[in-house]
């Protein structure tokens, strides 16, 4: 190994000169896990020709210095606290975490200059890993800092951003949300429902697109045309006005698919106040099978996913990629499968 | 200024030379605000003439390195999620730390192994301040963990630990509970409601005892009884359960006093189970009016409490203890007050 004369050579230099991104970079000096041999000794490498030296971020990794996971999530706390899907998640992990005597820190990514002051949180060295959730838009969160750092990273849901299908570093846990939304209208359709609305979450989120896309594919081979749609923002309020306007644009709606609980309960909200009968007039089904479908009155037709479960199996991943579960192979993403329950709201 | 040549000085050793707590010299190393001056004199200058040096965490407060506040909850998240007052609270903390660019952490303490980890996580140096909540049982939370690393800690309802009450470098936010208390029950005794019962929180929190001993007051004032009281832990659930049990040993009971509104909206289920009549039968006052007492039907008669307001007071003590708000006088702690909103449940 010989060190160059030159500045100390950057994260950059070492990609460019392996021809591979700064986040492969990254991963090959925190073990290598998720990179295919080859690639991974053409980075050691060049991190030998150029005397490259990781930052202290990543060398805390090696030594578990802090003790601790941050999980951001990328809503605004309000959101959070409303919808039982993450309390239920969270508890996931936070068991999974409190078995290693890892302390987990929840933060919240609401507006532009969270993401910065995120960034320089995590970049400090003050956490070992990070568990990211609610991914919005086209563009990694916080861009790219957390694996910038050298800090691993695993995603809830699957990554949406333009390359993220083609990276085979990236570590998420998901569900089958296009064979859930499959289920949920090839029910509807095979309970004689002829004209399927659907409410969808923010288009913005693989898992929402996942739903709808999967409502479309059922409808597509009964030979029907697409459903009508409308954002509910993933919240009863949002559900409760995105069923007001289908049933504005479609009065001869006779079924519904919200691809949450929650907005399944507003929905309902809106077919009782307009004096419509579930199922009798309008079938519903929702999706998670939390705490709101039990409670909704009649009882949901949902497709469960198993929430906690995939809150364990995130914090396992990233124990993997930290080296504390003794592993051979590297980790790789993790689909877990949707279910139907069906119950009297359809 | 000398220096003693023995090893080096600990805190312990400059409380002792002092004749004060550890707790008063670490707020006199951190700025000395809510220590009397004599006092403050006093420890200086035994930390002079011992030649003490803080730690590195007790440094960083002076540099604001870390830009993080810590918001320990002493609660399994299941319940902060499942109970608004927490969101509310939490909603009030984020915005007055945004404002100042400060991240910030939400942390659970559920079991005793949590303890340990939360306060190795705070004295490493990692926050530059905590916030502490739903305070349980007879000793400082995490063992003054926090205080002993010497970062200024603000609590959400007054400490009921033995000597609290006579520290004056405590500081803590609270509601006027017993006010509170007093209000409902005296409200419900001009209704002419006869046999009340209480539903109280866990009454090793001093909100859930405060807001039982204003009940009291007010029964007391009319020439009547105590109330039976029974714990419904703050929980919907410890609300329903309750009930049933206070009905099982007062059939004649003609109005309830629940100390939180999901206490309450529990109790309403009970007592429609049971074909009772709310007001007809059994009155329902509450306590917080958040979100259950507008969805409770009938609309729920309640005690308001301003909580996103409490949430901001909280953070604006810990920026004072942390000198970001430029002020003279020392911070102290804030009562706000309690008020009684009459809706149809009484």
């Amino acid at each position: 190994m010989h060190r160059s004369r030159g500045p100390r050579p950057t994260l950059e230099a070492v990609a460019a000169h392996a021809g591979v991104s700064r986040a492969t970079v990254s991963r090959v000096v925190n073990g290598g896990a998720g990179v295919r041999s080859e690639v991974r000794e053409r980075v050691r490498a060049s991190v030998d020709a150029l005397g490259y030296v990781p930052n202290s971020a990543a060398r805390s990794l090696v030594t578990r210095r802090t003790g601790a996971v941050a999980v951001v999530i990328a809503e605004p706390e309000s959101r959070v606290f409303s919808d039982p899907f993450f309390s239920r998640q969270l508890r996931g992990i936070s068991r999974e975490l409190a078995e290693r005597d890892l302390q987990l820190l929840l933060m919240f990514l609401e507006e532009r200059g969270d993401s910065a002051r995120v960034s320089r949180y995590l970049s400090a060295g003050h956490v070992d890993g990070v568990l990211m959730f609610s991914l919005h838009g086209e563009e990694p969160p916080l861009g790219g800092a957390a694996e910038e750092a050298g800090l691993p990273v695993v995603f809830g849901g699957r990554p949406g951003w333009p390359g993220a299908a083609a990276d085979p570093g990236l570590l998420y846990v998901d569900t089958d949300n296009r064979g859930g939304g499959r289920q949920a209208v090839a029910h509807l359709l095979e309970r004689g429902r002829q004209r399927i609305g659907v409410i969808t979450g923010p288009l913005d989120q693989t898992s929402a697109l996942d739903r709808l896309e999967g409502a479309r594919d059922a409808l597509a081979a009964a030979g029907a045309a697409p459903p009508p749609a409308l954002d509910g923002r993933f919240t009863a309020e949002g559900g409760e006005r995105a069923m007001a306007r289908l049933l504005d644009e479609e009065p001869g709606l006779d079924a519904v698919f919200a691809c949450s609980d929650l907005m399944a309960s507003g929905a309902m909200r809106t077919l009782r106040a307009r004096g419509l009968r579930v199922p009798a007039d309008v079938a519903v089904v929702g999706y998670d099978d939390l705490e709101p479908a039990s409670w909704a009155d009649p009882p949901l037709t949902t497709v469960r996913q198993d929430v906690e479960r995939m809150g364990r199996i995130m914090a396992r991943l990233l124990l993997r990629r930290l080296a504390l579960e003794p592993d051979e192979a590297s980790p790789s993403p993790v689909v877990t499968p949707a279910q139907l329950v069906i119950r009297q709201s359809s």
